[in-house]
Parts: C-alpha cells; structure tokens; sequence
C-alpha cells in the first residue's frame, strides 16, 4: 500500500496513546508508511523509562519532570481514571483478551519502523534532554511536521 | 458532492458526540459519503438503550457495563459537566434556539445512511454484546478502519 | 506553497489552543492558506477580551458568559491544570524558553491572514453577540465549515 499516514500525538493519555498505536501498527502490517509527532504532553509517551531525570534543569523543569508520567505504563485513562483503579480494571480487561499492552504496542511500532518526531518547542519547553526521550525520537519544529502531514494521504490530531 | 467523510468517534462525551453527528448529517446532506468509526468510549454512543446489560460478561465487563452511560443522552459533557448540571443548562440552552437534541442528531444519521462501524477490538475489551450495541453497528478491525480511511478525503479522531 | 490546512478547534484549553496557532502561525510561514472553525468550547478563544457581556441574553446566556474564560489567556490547561497554577507554571517555562504567549500566537495568526470561522449554532446555543467576539470572525454553518474542509489539504479536530 503506497500510501503515508501522519499522526499528531498532542495526548499524554493511556487510552488515546493505545489508539495511536494501535492505528500506527495497523498502517504499518498494511504497507502504509507512518510519522508520530509527539508533542506537548505527547512527549511523556516517549520518555525513556530507564534513564533517569536529568540534574541539567531549571526548577520548574525538574518539577515538571518529577510530577509526570514516566513513561507509557504510567500514563492515566482520559476518563474514568479513578487515581488509577480504571486504569488497571482496563489492562485486566485487555489482558482478558490477550490483548498486546501499551508498551507491546510502542514496541512494535518501534521495531516496524514508524518514524517517531518530537515537538522542538514542547522539548524545550518541558526541558527534557535527550537521553530522557526514546533514542528513535527525532527533534523537529512545527514547520518540519507540517512539511510531513501535507505530504501525508491521511492526518489525525490524538 | 462527490466526496467521503471518515470520523472516528474515540470521545464518549455528549458535545464531541454532538460535533461528530452535526458534521455527519451536515455531509450527508451536501451528497457525501460518511463514515463513522466507534471506538473506545465513542461506543457508549452507540449503545442500544433499550436492552438491558446482558449476563455473559466476565465481573469486569458487568461492572464496567453498569459503571458507563446507556446511550446518547447519558454522556457527561467534555468539560463544565458538574456532575450533570452543565450537560442540562446546556440541553436547555440548545432548546431556547430550536437546536435538535444529540438523540435526534444520531436519528438523522442513522435515517440518512451514514455507514456506522465499530473497533472489534474496544467491543472485545468492553465485552459488548451484539444486541448491546444499535443494529446498524458493523464491527470491524482498525485494518478495515484505515482502508476506509484512507479511500476518504477527510478524516477526523473526534 | 499551495496548499490549504483547515482547523476545526472544539477545545476551549490553553494548551490545545496553543498547539492550533503555532500549527496555523507555522503554516502561513511556509506560505500556505488557513482556515480556523471555532465551535463549542473553542469559541472561548475568540471572545473578545475588550467588550463586556452584552445584556441582550437569556438568563442561562448570561450565566454561560460570565462561567467561562473571558479570552485567550484565562482558558485552562486540557491537564495538570490545578486551578491555574500548573498554567502559570507552563506561562513561567515558556518565558524562560522565550517563547511567545498564546495571546501573541492569536495576534500573529490575525496579522497573516489566517482565516477566522466561527460556527453559527455554537453562537445562537451560547448566546454570544457579534460584538462579544473578535471582529475578523465570520459566522458560517456546518455546511459551509464542510465545503471548506473538502477543499483543504489537511484538516484537524482539535
């Protein structure tokens, strides 16, 4: 299938960020290609969960970075979070399915090859340095994924 | 018009619903195609009020059944909700203009052949029932979702 | 470059409005035509800051202007908004980051000629007057909304 999908990951949500790549995994089995940018709270999808919080940071950067999820497993529910309790009846109810969980998603998303973009502005913003975010993630600015999604037969904003 | 809409429906809240639907007929009246693709909490729209919650459920699924809205003019509202009084100063506020109400709007969709489709997967997860759901309702995978979409010319995640 | 990106922005939070007009600011840079379509809560963003609750409303009118943000700068965060202080929080690191205000992104995107759309039932159901809402906004309904969105590149719920 030579067609091109662009998703705009503007959502730090379990249930929206499961969509996303449940869609990017889906064009990719279909020979789709397919570019996520992650922006604003977006960005806490593609954390890295195995380095920890950079010293390199102005005090409200560090404060953001301790006060938000780190990484996809910790992202909350859009609704029905109930301080985590919806959440986990939500995974028990995938894994019920043998449905894959986020992390197998973003995992197979990465090793099919979905380019992945962050938001420059929303990097800078948040201050997370680079070894915070997944080594796939390449920085680009707003113009750079505009160039991307026009190019692009299909765009969402999640 | 000679032109295909696709909305996927993820949202189970009465104002997106109301978006998505008044997009949906507004199409449907200037000769489009219109396709809309329930998944997640958007199935909540599309459940049958008037069947009760069936028994073959694992304790989650009944729990969630019940814990849920039954049908379109039990969701909250997006945000100003206020434990339902938002949602009813804003049902009184679309009366004072005329405005149809949300069931009325999905009436319209249903009478003027929008195509409805539902994520086999939500409804698995959800453990929805067939007879659960409005009949119109064809469930597909997010594959057949992103063939359609892709045959479209313009796509919303709503 | 000819191409044409149309927004429909439903939201009425800080951070979405943000991630619409750099999205909008960004585009017209690179020479492209744009459309914004405020409906619902995204009418909040073009309120005019400057004019004060016309008195010609219905009681639910009334209390619906003076419940919600009076402009750009008082809408909240979409999360960690914590009764405004996780926004002046993201205010202080964006000043720190010397990035522009969501007020100058609304200056920026009127001063390029982005092309402002208000949506004609969110105004008659919210009760707003022409004079409540910023001048460049040109009231037109979903039909008018849909023919526009047919005709464009790219389009976005956001």
């Amino acid at each position: 299938m030579n067609k091109k999908i662009n998703l705009l990951v503007f959502s730090g949500e379990y249930d929206k960020a499961l969509a996303a790549l449940i869609i990017a995994n889906s064009a990719k089995e279909l020979g789709a290609d397919v570019t996520m940018f992650f922006a604003f709270w977006g960005l806490l999808l593609v954390r890295n969960p195995e380095t920890s919080i950079s010293d390199d940071k102005s005090i409200y950067e560090k404060m953001f970075g301790m006060m938000t999820p780190k990484g996809p497993e910790e992202l909350p529910l859009s609704k029905m979070n109930f301080s985590g309790i919806g959440k986990e009846m939500l995974k028990a109810m995938m894994k019920e399915e043998d449905a894959p969980e986020l992390t197998d998603f973003l995992k197979g998303a990465r090793k099919k090859g979905v380019k992945f973009y962050g938001c420059k502005l929303s990097v800078d913003v948040m201050g997370f340095k680079n070894e915070e975010l997944i080594p796939e993630l390449e920085i680009i600015d707003a113009k750079e994924y505009l160039k991307d999604a026009l190019e692009s037969d299909m765009q969402l904003f999640i």
